[in-house]
């Protein structure tokens, strides 16, 4: 038997088209795993891939974000759309096991089998969290799930760049956001599609609202004006209006042509992203296996050689680009 | 006249070497403009630098990080001690020339010779802001400042590069940043090396206190347990007691050896960054100047190509890697 165990690529790529939950699942471990067959496979159902719509869930961790999601899957499921989740979120329930506490309810999805959930480790992806996240979206597209929720904490620059790439994105947060209410009103975090304010119960949920929608009305040039609902997860109270206002998003996006467009914009961003993590890791790799390079840096601890000179001879010794002209002389 | 103005090289480095404000000014707008100058000018000072101690002041935008500093800086200029201070936050008062509002008193140290205040955007750095943050850094240590305050909105990974290379990592909270509560928590947030929760007269700052101590609590194996300060930083409540464990912190690292051992895994973390986002402008730069690799880009949206054979083909052709072999066989 091959480490692949009984899966040939071909096998593989018929299983995931036909849905199976095994060869998905085996699909995304070789993802994972950075396994070359999980490249192979990718490029095999690519051209079939776009079916799927990716819809990005994210914000502060403890918000209420896994347990939305929970809520919005049994919604779509209602409606017999087939449903995909992929959790890059350290912190959230689906990441250990999903089948703890109160959550409990979430593992009713993890019985049917027209839905996938799967999450995945932030640590140990060679090509980076964003390569791993593309192709586990693009496998569970090829295998002909409708809607694909993409679940991640809001900070860094890593969650910034598998965000990217939902066609749209909602901002979960709750009454105690202080810091991200803070961050969209000083600019620093982006304006997602639409807004979730969780577990609306809490006597500051409307404050919260009309706090948020008050920054919002600062930026009065988009054709699209992001939403605000106020949600409880756990009771799935005003699930469906999310729902809605995710599909009226959709809808937002094809009428205009917007679609492709933004999927065009998502897509070589994040061949940029895929591309920056792996010559990032091309140059720790270089780096650690060549005394002359780190030597370099010895340099630079003892204060002989400065920091930008030694980036210089490094730039030029692994990626064999003169830094030394043009527009970038340093 | 040059487009340096007056300042030749030799110049600029006698003028930063004498802590010229003047000097240091021009020597920072050139490091903003990337221009070749201020690698030069790097490069000569160097040797000289490591005396000043970096402070990073960190935390959501809006909890009074810049009051914090300012109440710091002046506390510290009573020990006769120089200062600098480089914000790179774009929601900081000092972005905003300082001199607004209740921030008026932050002004008095805009009149103060041992006293140089900056700030830079966050856009437009050719080299990144981990390398412009370094390089003003480099010029205010030759500049002879004892201290140089770093200040940087908490989020997002292009600040965790310039937070990474403070001596002593201060993160400021506020009652009502239960984001970075649950981000500490769930162990998003890496812990800081001191904690100030700032706005002490607010009710529920004692209630924060508790919390973050009892998610520090949880993690006993460090040598340096991070002390928690309740501060009022516009009535300059506690700052001598913050000042102090930053000093003692400072004390625990000297003591161990442990400085060096830190500034250099620094060092060689920021050169790491500075290359890393050198290569992605790079690859940005020569796919927007190549119709051949912009194609490339056109093929993965139309479904023809994928995008990781895309990200291998640009590879290959960008750095003259070879994606293809070795442990990353996509």
């Amino acid at each position: 038997m091959s480490r692949n165990g009984p899966w040939t690529r071909e096998a593989l790529a018929a299983g995931v088209r036909a849905g199976d939950r095994r060869a998905l699942a085996r699909a995304i471990s070789l993802v994972e795993d950075s396994d070359p067959l999980a490249g192979e496979l990718v490029r095999d159902l690519y051209p079939e891939t776009g079916g799927a719509y990716a819809v990005g869930v994210t914000g502060p961790p403890g918000v209420g974000k896994s347990t939305l999601i929970g809520s919005l899957v049994r919604h779509v499921r209602q409606r017999e759309l087939t449903v995909g989740v992929i959790s890059i979120d350290p912190s959230s329930p689906f990441s250990k096991g999903a089948l703890l506490g109160d959550r409990i309810r979430l593992s009713d999805h993890f019985l049917d089998p027209e839905v996938f959930i799967r999450s995945m480790g932030t640590r140990g992806h060679l090509g980076g969290l964003a390569e791993s996240t593309l192709q586990a979206l693009l496998v569970l597209d090829a295998g002909g799930k409708d809607i694909v929720f993409l679940e991640t904490v809001g900070a860094g620059q890593s969650e910034v760049e598998v965000i990217s790439i939902a066609d749209t994105v909602v901002l979960v947060l709750m009454p105690g956001s202080g810091d991200s209410i803070q961050a969209l009103k000083a600019g620093i975090m982006e304006i997602p599609d639409v807004i979730a304010i969780n577990k609306s119960d809490h006597p500051a949920a409307k404050t919260m609202l009309n706090e948020v929608r008050s920054i919002l009305s600062l930026d009065r040039d988009r054709s699209w004006r992001p939403p605000i609902v106020l949600t409880e997860a756990g009771r799935g109270e005003n699930v469906a209006e999310l729902w809605e206002r995710v599909e009226q998003h959709r809808a937002h996006l094809e009428e205009g042509g917007q679609l492709e467009e933004r999927r065009r914009k998502n897509l070589a961003a994040e061949v940029f992203a895929v591309a920056s993590a792996r010559a990032k890791r091309h140059l720790e790799e270089t780096v650690a296996d060549d005394p002359e390079l780190r030597r370099l840096l010895d340099e630079v601890q003892r204060r002989q050689l400065d920091p930008l000179t030694a980036v210089r001879e490094i730039m030029e010794k692994v990626f064999r680009i003169d830094a030394g002209n043009g527009s970038d002389p340093l």
